[in-house]
């Protein structure tokens, strides 16, 4: 393959340690979108015949149609997706094949490749995010004003309404969005035409095969150009951070279908038995959420490991750049549509939720706000009323609401009747009003928002 | 410190596990800065009055002057940064200290605090990467035309310029700071406000605090504005490719300054000797900076494994987020400072690298080149042909232009007296100047677009 | 301090990124120590006089009693702990300091220095690890027969015994003590003598030195000795892998806290409040020591990426291999020590867990197995037959004892009477005395084993 | 498949994120003899009859065979290849097949085969590191005496034997067969019979089924036994540790073939060429090999993500266990045999290292040795008289035993004839021959040592 200029072919372990072509056939769309991208420039420049280029594109329709057919032959002499394809075009067409070559190298042709296919995992990525987002919105509208006990540090903390509960989600996606966005934004600009490392002596035309496949503009600097994998990295850091949100949905999901929660019913479609235990309906999907998140993040320590310490140009190290990337888009694209299937379809049951908001003197803070607020006492002060009150309803084993006025103006005499409007969970979402808050209608006012970035009004 | 709603206090060792104030005392100015903002919207909203107002924050100067004077006091009985001294500012003040905590919770605080601080880290970062941008673009110019040998595999692949090497830092870093910038945007919306978890009851003005504290919004969610740490998670996926990047200039800078290359004479300044071997001059710097990349990453993976898995809202897990992201900032600052150093004053041993740019057989493409426009041959086959030709100045040990004629032609027939001028290193950099090329004209033009783009003009 | 060999001193951003004295000063014991034992058997070889072994020996502890007053100057000219005592020691004893560097580097100083530093945390953490295990036993035979849920993707599963689930902890422990154990053989070489990379042509002994220091020998190759970090890493991997058996013990208390569990009653010495919510009792230990563990894998992560693709012998970036080291152990003991108060001091609500033990059908597979035994069915037809039995009891809202004879052999005719004996918790729980099972017989069997092993008996 | 308690089947999401089958299968042969060894316990107990019991263990023959003959079906209905193998032992023997599962769970089954699995590939790394030392150890002492520069910080610091840089990785791979054969003790243990987390009521005899299937012992505590992967993370710590020590080798088999190195020429066998620069011969392997040290490093943060703060006992997310190392122990096994390869039959070019040791003053320490030994100077000083006669050397472009006597002497009087025989590098290398030093004595008594430890003898 090399001109001669190797006695001894390549061993046995070396041909397999070398051959990319079992993962990197994946590529085999955007090779032939780029050759053809490559052909039909060289071709306006007159570097190659109008004759041989159109030669040379029929051939290559007729190689992606057999790989369509019958999949991407692995041949691992053929090492890789490019020299596979470049291979059987020189059996369709002849020596001119040997001319699509020309003014580029693998090395500025698999940075091309790679980065179309990742471009189009970021769409795809976008696609299922906005699904997820839509799902989240559609049950949080649906649960504006259901009421659970908000926790934090896993303790019941203060009531929020579920739907508000759903709408944080809805944040964090959106920052993944923004993310998956600015790295598309990043990594539109076409590689190609950079050659081995130092560009090509040819009068090739950069812009033109750089729109041809839907980059903004070619690379500033050829050696960069084949030693960068920053798109990759982009890519695997926006799923990793992705993934952790999901793990974090996945968390609450597998909790809320526990027993002792008892908040949510997930789906049979999304849930699993068991092979010993026959009353078993396992949340087996959100667990495979989760656990996919340590997998995805593994993928990006895996590339970042692989870059460190690289000198220029490219490195075969780089050939490890792709099992990473694709496992990862798999991984997230299942988790994506995992999460978003679960949150449609789980049932919520809001009883159970309401009476654990009840629970656990969720409205202790409730008391002291209407300290400060009726009585002007400092919130430092009111902090330390309101304990003495948790304290005295925990040793009789009643709720705040249930202490009688006699015990509450012994503990502080500046509290009146009034105050019993301000300890019921309704009173308590109801309140919290501030912008970005719990209350139904600050809900509703998100749900709104996001119902028209999203599309979907009427 | 919780309103006598616990029997016994901490014992020794939550003491120890429990304070934050070692580390995250280096938020005190945010703190400061956070609660003057906050106090100020109490008072324009009517929540406490304008005398309250006005006392809390000339306490608040107070405290921030002891700061500024003595340092911070760590007491791990105040556990952290705002208990410190919001303690400090009641010994000073009295019981209107008491009222500062109206409407906020330390989880709405500290996610405040922790992000002005990280806008700020981002913002050092930028100005420090400019300033190795202009070190790159400076040098860049100075040797848009000394040739030197491009490696591809650490082989001799091509010759090029050593300023199309230093362009190709200029554009990674030209992505780092993109990736700062894109992370600045997302991160810029202010969670003051959101309370504990679930919003406030008072009549709060997120506007205000929002606009007093340089954010362009609030957050929308108040449940996630608690929970998120997206923003510490985007600092230190941009920290760690801008790592990788300066990781891979360490490695050449290390590989050029080795005896058997020899292209690179780092500064005095830059470099240590040894204990025992009185004749080294180790580029300690640049093996550093290598090393920080590690330690970066290890940041990353540290906060990445933190957030896997919590469910909502604030887990106390998230008082983990600061040491890495404070870590990863000093190593950035140091890293980026240090490269900048020797970028700048290093001397490049040009005669060295052009010497070494004639070995390898590196104008070989140059042949293939030369045969497909002059001879019409297929690249493949010219490939072919070229193979042959370094086989045979191998085995005689002679370079690709020491070959004669007659040998030449012994081997491709087509091949004439005019080849001998493509074979010289000069003439192979200037050949190649397709867009991002190294020629020294290319070189040049992105010199001069990056000068335009740094302010470096006039 | 380098001989004359440089024209300029080190600039400033110099002196910061290369002095490692803020953190390498944790190794002054270990300095000392190991110059006292170089010093003794160079005076022993007849490398350096008596009176002059005499006279450093004693500088050495003068300087060692500087430090244990004053503690470590950090003085960034001289660069680390091995220059700061050398220097400290030239001002006490004069000239005969400097015959203390003969014959080693501080390439292999700092090698021994760290191992024995190591060496020191392994020990440390063995202690901890016992004194965990005695709490985990402690409480395993005070609850070897109180019943709880046990749980399978966190559903309830099989009742077991919360005895049986603290000593499936007792076991992670100890094949941790086995991990750190295999590396302190592992390690327990001594590279001192090992000089700059090569060995010295001095008569040294380092037979002697290694047992000086407790080594088992001196290392093999020189090479190897000052290139290798193997030792660290060896103690992050145990570090992490302690630290992800905690997260999971942490994991179960914060669940087990939460109000809807109800489990534990966690020590109010372990936890704290709010500043916001005047009723919360929060986690934080629990909470912090699942944090670290992402942390001390951070620390890990560092460690690996810094050492990758190093070539031979010492290089500068192996100065980065302390500061996670440190860290992780830092992390490490408060991890283990908190953990170990939780178990002993927590309030297990053994009521409402045999309570959360007889909801969720959880003794379901105690009547697929009666079937197996009974009626001689396969395994898979009684998983059908029970199956069908938790349905209708599903659908009825109660529990499977609850169902009627008539109701049982309507599903399957084979069922009689005695089956409502296995489906009481008690039984389920007694039943299951397989070897390592969670019957109170075998776990009291598992805890005398323990308790005998741990030297906990009479 | 899980008893008529579902009412829905899986969607086509969760068939997908739920099937393991397409890898776990290359569990199969585990499986089957995990079922065989639990079958015949299960006949010898009286729990299942000798016939059932001969029926299912030749039906599993006949399963076996089938999977040998034709590859494991994947039928993602069927999940995993343990309901695989008993759907079709089904089919294959009918309702008997239904009496296997008795007394187990896939809890235990999986944790069985994947500690079987894991063992074999400890098994196969033991092996291929045994023939990488053994590579070593003959280059080894073919090059006992071959002097090449050491380096520290990639400069050139004191002449070493090749022999002995050799030796150094024997070391590093003596301390990576250990860590493997630690991890292969601690994991010995068997988990069968732990059934799905409680154990049995059935009378099984788990000392049986561990006996049979090779394990030490049965694991002690059936929830710890079923939520356990700390042996899948000991392999990948031991897996990580090895590829970064076959990374540093192959960092350096780079550098050496490098042009400016020139020290090593790798086999044609193990080398790729260029598609576009006819001369190239590429060290690819050598590079992926480093590249690989990447993703294993990846696949061991997979795990160790997933794993973190899991609740006890199985969790789904434990599925995620095996891509990892399934992923790892191909690498890993391609990188070991690829890295012997290199060892074995690369050329070293003697004569270039040699001519390298000779440049860069390498044997100054010798210089300062000498003045310790014959002048009595305290090292210090010694340390800068020599760096004023490598300051004078380098001033007149010369080596330093080309200074002359008058010149030597102007620096140091004590300084006389004898000194020259200090300053060639073979005496420098003669002279290490301090314990594990670099003298061709100390190398060849490595090499004797290493050989019979890996019975080369005779």
């Amino acid at each position: 393959m090399w001109g001669g200029r190797f006695a001894e072919g390549p061993s046995a372990i070396m041909r397999e340690i070398n051959a990319s072509i079992p993962f990197d056939k994946a590529l085999w769309q955007q090779d032939i979108a780029a050759s053809k991208a490559h052909v039909a420039m060289l071709a306006a420049q007159g570097i190659v015949s109008a004759t041989d280029a159109e030669t040379i594109a029929g051939g290559l329709d007729r190689v992606a149609q057999e790989y369509a057919d019958n999949g991407v032959p692995e041949d691992w002499d053929l090492e890789d997706i490019h020299m596979t394809t470049e291979s059987r075009l020189a059996e369709l067409i002849g020596p001119a094949a040997g001319r699509l070559h020309t003014a580029r190298s693998r090395n500025d042709q698999v940075a091309t490749d790679f980065r179309l296919w990742v471009r189009q995992a970021i769409d795809q990525a976008e696609a299922g995010l906005v699904a997820l987002q839509r799902a989240l919105v559609t049950r949080a509208e649906e649960h504006a004003a259901s009421i659970m006990p908000g926790f934090t540090h896993l303790q019941t903390a203060q009531p929020v309404t579920l739907g508000h509960h759903l709408m944080a989600y809805y944040e964090m996606i959106r920052r993944d969005r923004s993310r998956f966005a600015d790295a598309r934004v990043r990594m539109n600009e076409c590689p190609l035409g950079s050659a081995a490392l130092a560009g090509t002596g040819f009068p090739i035309d950069r812009e033109a095969t750089a729109k041809a496949l839907g980059f903004d503009r070619p690379t500033g600097n050829s050696l960069d150009a084949v030693s960068d994998r920053d798109f990759a990295l982009d890519y695997l850091q926006a799923a990793a951070q992705t993934s952790l949100h999901l793990s974090r949905l996945a968390e609450e999901m597998i909790l809320w279908a526990s027993q002792p929660f008892g908040f949510v019913k997930m789906p049979d479609t999304l849930s699993t038995g068991s092979s010993i235990m026959p009353q078993k309906k396992n949340p087996d999907a959100a667990e495979l959420v989760r656990g996919h998140s340590g997998r995805i993040v593994g993928c990006l320590t895996a590339l970042t490991v692989t870059m460190k310490g690289l000198p220029l140009a490219y490195s075969k190290d780089m050939q490890d750049d792709k099992p990473p990337v694709f496992e990862a888009a798999g991984l997230l694209a299942l988790s994506i549509a995992a999460m978003t299937g679960m949150v449609a379809d789980s049932t919520f049951v809001t009883a159970r939720m309401r009476q654990a908001a009840e629970l656990g003197y969720a409205t202790a803070t409730d008391l002291a706000d209407w300290l400060v607020r009726q009585a002007d006492i400092p919130f430092r002060e009111a902090h330390h009323i309101t304990g003495a009150a948790v304290k005295l309803a925990e040793s009789k084993g009643v709720a705040l609401e249930a202490l009688t006025m006699e015990e509450l103006q012994a503990i502080d005499s500046r509290i009146d009747e009034r105050v019993y409007a301000a300890l019921s969970v309704e009173s308590s979402v109801a309140a919290r009003a501030s912008y970005g808050g719990t209350a139904p209608e600050q809900v509703q006012r998100q749900v709104s928002a996001a119902r028209k970035l999203l599309g979907m009004e009427g």
